[in-house]
């Protein structure tokens, strides 16, 4: 080793998922939506003068918060926006989380969040999921230096109640808690109606997902203007201009659509009731999904033989190989016609 | 203050230049191009399709890294793509800085670089440019965790020749030499050549200001396979995809045109000249550029008020209320056109 490789940093980085790219695959492994943006944003793409990119973006996006503003009835100076929830939820770690107390989250959940914790040396406590991958309310009251849950959960894809949020935020008056909501527009209960009554709670949504807009990286929290400010004073010791002008220009048209984005959810929702029926079927265990996936397990044929059987059909689905998963598929939902194939594919595996 | 406010960062952080966008105005503030990007760039833009924002871009921003590839003749493997020269810098300050030694920079570079030695816990020792704003090469050679200079430097416009930047790579075998080159294009000397013979160098270059797309938001570096392992490692650990669809599909055509290229960053540079041998007229004193911004000064009328008047023009151009800068003013380079109008309105205040 040279001397100078002393100072290079040693971390076990995030391994993202397979990006595949086959003409005739079905991609349903990264929780992308089957369907493409509100029309909108074709529309604004096509509007936009190139002629413009020459100048830097403005520091604030102030397009997509102004879109978020109108959409949720909340002011732009308690919104928040980043290159996709991680880097709004990287920001939050280093931003909120700063005290010598353990930040609490379950061990089955988003797998970036002890990474990190790790990178910024932020010390961490993760709390298992029980049996049947539920959280327990009652856990996330003990001393803590922030909490963290994602709800919807994924990988299990199960949601908790209004009340269950509100009892954690409410009996952690001395810290942070962080509610990621990638998943909520798949049918759970959102946080926001607590901000109004705590000031320390922070809940992140995306474009990513239910706004099908995950190729162009914008995720945003709201919060109270204590929480935005630690935000916005971590951001801009970072990288000034984040959201570039595409992005800011092009992806408030997916928030301004109402009717398209509840109709796509509806649709998500319904072929996601449809495939998890046929699944049980199958012979499948599933959870109650209340995201854009499933997270399914067989009794008799191992996650692995499926998931590589799939895989050789040019259908990807994501299987972690850990301890407590490694039973289990997570399965995006895609069109109707797509998890017709999957499903007509996990026949052939099953039976044969 | 509420308990859960303890737990926020408490950071000073940079404040980026004004913005302002008045119809009329002439922006000469914040050094971005004159000219619009490379008519690919449009083209590109306009064969997007946008249904396939659905999906995750690519982690490594491969199209990014091809194009520059070509241009540069170096393996994708040894380049790094991040939002902006400011991530990528950024990053590599959390990777490749990791030493109780201090980190060696100027006292008057870029203003980005003791913030995030600040945001990492970084030591860092900033040492004095000359009465002339000179670097002095012998300066970069005593025990440091890491060296990074802006060359040529801003805001002084001032380039050092390749054999200054090898001196300091040579005479530190211990630690990494970040070379920032956002300006290089301009006319300057840089430090490409070195990369074969030093595994210790990275040098960090911008789509910001010689591509004209400050808008898109891409920066990159080049150095060897294991200080690119370090940046890739740092940010799968922040956030695997930075660099969106669109800039990854739109930017490549600002690296592929080298004759638009070429012809724009000669424009400037005539303009530069032109525009220094006026301020001279004018009484200005002018450092010598290598950048698309002059760094002047005026011996009987104060930087702060050629500023102010200028402002009220809606002319913009940079002021920093620092001790050794508050005589001068940065003003970057635009079109013919528009800094005559500048060299008018100087004329003005001047004399009056």
């Amino acid at each position: 080793m040279n001397n100078w490789e002393k100072n290079l940093i040693q971390i076990d980085p995030y391994v993202p998922g397979d990006q595949p790219s086959f003409p005739d695959m079905i991609k349903l492994n990264t929780n992308e939506n089957p369907y493409p943006p509100a029309p909108g944003v074709e529309k604004a793409l096509k509007a936009f003068d190139a002629d413009t990119l020459r100048l830097y973006p403005a520091v604030s996006a102030e397009p997509v918060l102004l879109a978020l503003s109108e959409f949720y009835g909340i002011e732009t100076d308690r919104i928040f926006a980043g290159v996709g929830s991680d880097d709004v939820l990287a920001t939050a770690f280093r931003a909120l989380f700063n005290s010598d107390k353990p930040v609490l989250f379950p061990d089955i959940t988003y797998s970036f969040y002890d990474v990190w914790a790790k990178l910024f040396g932020v010390p961490f406590e993760q709390i298992p999921l029980d049996a049947d991958f539920r959280m327990h309310k009652e856990d996330y009251v003990r001393e803590n230096g922030g909490v963290i849950i994602c709800n919807p959960n994924a990988p299990t894809s199960i949601a908790e109640p209004l009340e269950f949020v509100e009892f954690i935020v409410k009996n952690n008056p001395d810290s942070v808690v962080v509610v990621d909501e990638a998943y909520v527009d798949f049918g759970a209960e959102t946080a926001l109606p607590l901000l109004d009554k705590y000031e320390n709670l922070l809940v992140v949504q995306t474009f990513s997902k239910s706004r099908s807009l995950a190729g162009l990286r914008i995720g945003y929290a709201f919060g109270s203007r204590r929480l935005i400010r630690a935000l916005n004073d971590v951001k801009n010791s970072y990288n000034s201009y984040t959201i570039n002008r595409l992005s800011a220009a092009v992806g408030p048209a997916a928030i301004e659509d109402r009717e398209y984005f509840e109709r796509t959810c509806e649709r998500i929702i319904r072929t996601r009731e449809n495939s998890a029926k046929e699944l049980k079927k199958l012979g499948f265990r599933v959870n109650d999904s209340s995201t854009n996936f499933l997270f399914a397990t067989h009794p008799e044929v191992p996650a692995e033989r499926i998931f590589t059987e799939l895989k050789e059909r040019h259908i990807f689905v994501r299987w972690f190989n850990k301890p407590r998963l490694k039973d289990y598929l997570r399965i995006t939902v895609g069109t109707d016609e797509q998890m017709e194939k999957l499903l007509c594919a996990l026949y052939e595996i099953i039976n044969t």
